[in-house]
């Protein structure tokens, strides 16, 4: 949390259904109360701990399958928008561009940041090759940064069939459990500093 | 959390070692920041879901085996002081009379609250009876609701090998796992309240 | 255990999904290997704890969610039945009647016995009324040993729209966590042996 | 597991206190009944997980804390050998030298290998350095060789303030999470070989 402040980078919570066998990759049937406790357990647990550093938490992202779940189903998004709210409703909501979840957020009041993906395949109708099949995350190094500069600068990017699809992002995900991905996340840096792409924290102040 | 503000109760949290099969009740080795850590977790997670109820936390108390290292060991005391005091300066922090956690928390600037059990046996010297003995938890209403008004009118309790200690406490511990609480709490708030004892939520605001 | 051998009973294994907060009652994804890999670990955790005993595990059943799944997906059926005849083929598989689940433990060269179930309500198809549903769970001592007696004798069960399903049962489960489960198991005991139905244990040896 | 036989290995049982967190290296209160069922519970599911690849385990050896206690403390040694000999008492339990768990492997008639330890620290007791403390972990490839051959050919091992101590060990432990573990596995194979050392499995089958 000491690095947050050295390096201005901003720290939000992931919050994840409570699968450590499975990563949290795995979908469950669940229900709204459900989601919306599990967002509020996580999302204050780590707003308590980032305190006690002297930080305060910017964004929320949920992560794996509820990622998933709450970006194609109205009732899990709401549930997960109701848990952030309910918290602290200065937080921005990360979620997939024209999502669900996008729009639970928009109904809860919250701030909303559209994501894109430098590391993973996407489908030509915009959702992510599932992680079962070959070549659904991308670690090459040369092709994430050349994504991630595409996703900042065309506003675009090109599906596992070739397709170019518009995807108009506010932020990019790069996994840190992707191969290498301290290499990727410099490349990617490299990459946006010299398309002329500023980096900058999302949150509530204005960094400008 | 709804029956908080209807009843007129105050909510704490009661945080513990991660230790379900033991239900916290087992020491264990532990350094004085996983002591911090795991009370600003638990502390921070029942926060947000008691704000999403509207209900904000009073008082804090360290359940089992962490409760009973932090009355006589003032590096766990201090942890569990930081732990409180890195989340909120306003919570009243529940320990043992003239224990190690109750000077840690005065050192963290924290209000305290001195605690006595109705349901639990005393050695002469003032610590509980280890629950691995016979006779440690009291379960008889009739004994319960007597030793909590002893506890409240006289500020003493009787030790299990008859000598009375002195014992100045703000507040009365009674366990939800004790045989028949909910009976036993009846009848200690009949006995108290039969004695002219007024019953109120220890906390910031004051309800007079 | 002592009281499986003075009682006359048999032990059996229910393995579930890793789900504590859900009581293993909610569907999830899950790869066969996966399946297998649960079972295996439960039956063999709970076979040497029983081996300490010095009694021997008789049949398995597979809880909750895992139990709806492999009921009818037999990609899931198969991975169970695999898990069992890999530790002990000697076991008894229970499952729904004429269900996939039977089947697969048909193909794994196991012993099946179909099951049905006292306290639960049916669809009008076979299958169990699902818990989200008011109704789902019958726990009136006079019902439930009335459709124990059916299942026995009638070889039937009543669905809850009143319709009469054919279903040739050899077991009938009562759960342990449905209200008063220890009153409804002697009501229906009692039941049965009025009605002249013998109780015994499934299992590898003749009792006879 | 298929590796196991192709490599000409054998497979054994690590078991542990349940303390991820803590990775099992944080020593607890615990009661005899409650080492002998994690015991068995650990060493069931793994037997049973072996069994589904056609392998049988060789080895039994406490991880971490209970490692620690069990050496030093005979009730929790006879209670770690008793989980074992209820399961299988071909087993061969690891253990330190001369210690509690030593003797009480043989008390409940199971074969004993003495361990001694390639990538630890000794005190001059023959105790290992605690991890808390700085050096606790040799990980110099050099240097772990050639404690292992020491161990192996003298009959000692170099205490960390310079003194010899006699240690009778059968078998060399190699810490998985040391660093780079695999290259000192490697260089403790060669240099045991270049020193005439033959390495085998330790286990039930001679392989002579």
């Amino acid at each position: 949390m000491m690095l947050a402040r050295i390096h201005g980078v901003s720290v939000g919570a992931h919050p994840s259904f409570l699968d450590r066998e499975g990563f949290g990759r795995r979908e469950r049937e669940v229900s709204p109360s459900e989601v919306e406790d599990l967002v509020a357990y996580q999302l204050g647990a780590l707003s308590a701990i980032a305190a006690g550093e002297g930080v305060s938490l910017r964004h929320v992202k949920p992560h794996g399958a509820l990622y998933s779940m709450a970006g194609r189903d109205a009732v899990v998004a709401d549930a997960v928008a109701r848990g952030v709210s309910g918290i602290d409703a200065s937080l921005v909501l990360f979620a997939p561009p024209h999502s669900e979840l996008i729009e639970a957020g928009q109904r809860a009041g919250l701030r909303t940041a559209a994501e894109a993906f430098a590391d993973r395949a996407y489908e030509s109708d915009g959702r992510l090759v599932s992680r079962s099949l070959p070549g659904a995350v991308i670690d090459d190094a040369g092709v994430v940064a050349a994504r991630a500069l595409q996703i900042a600068v065309d506003r675009s990017v090109t599906a596992h069939d070739g397709s170019v699809i518009a995807l108009d992002a506010e932020t990019i995900c790069l996994h840190s459990d992707t191969h290498r991905a301290a290499v990727l996340a410099s490349a990617i840096r490299r990459a946006l500093e010299a398309g002329g792409v500023e980096v900058r924290p999302v949150g509530r102040h204005s960094d400008a």
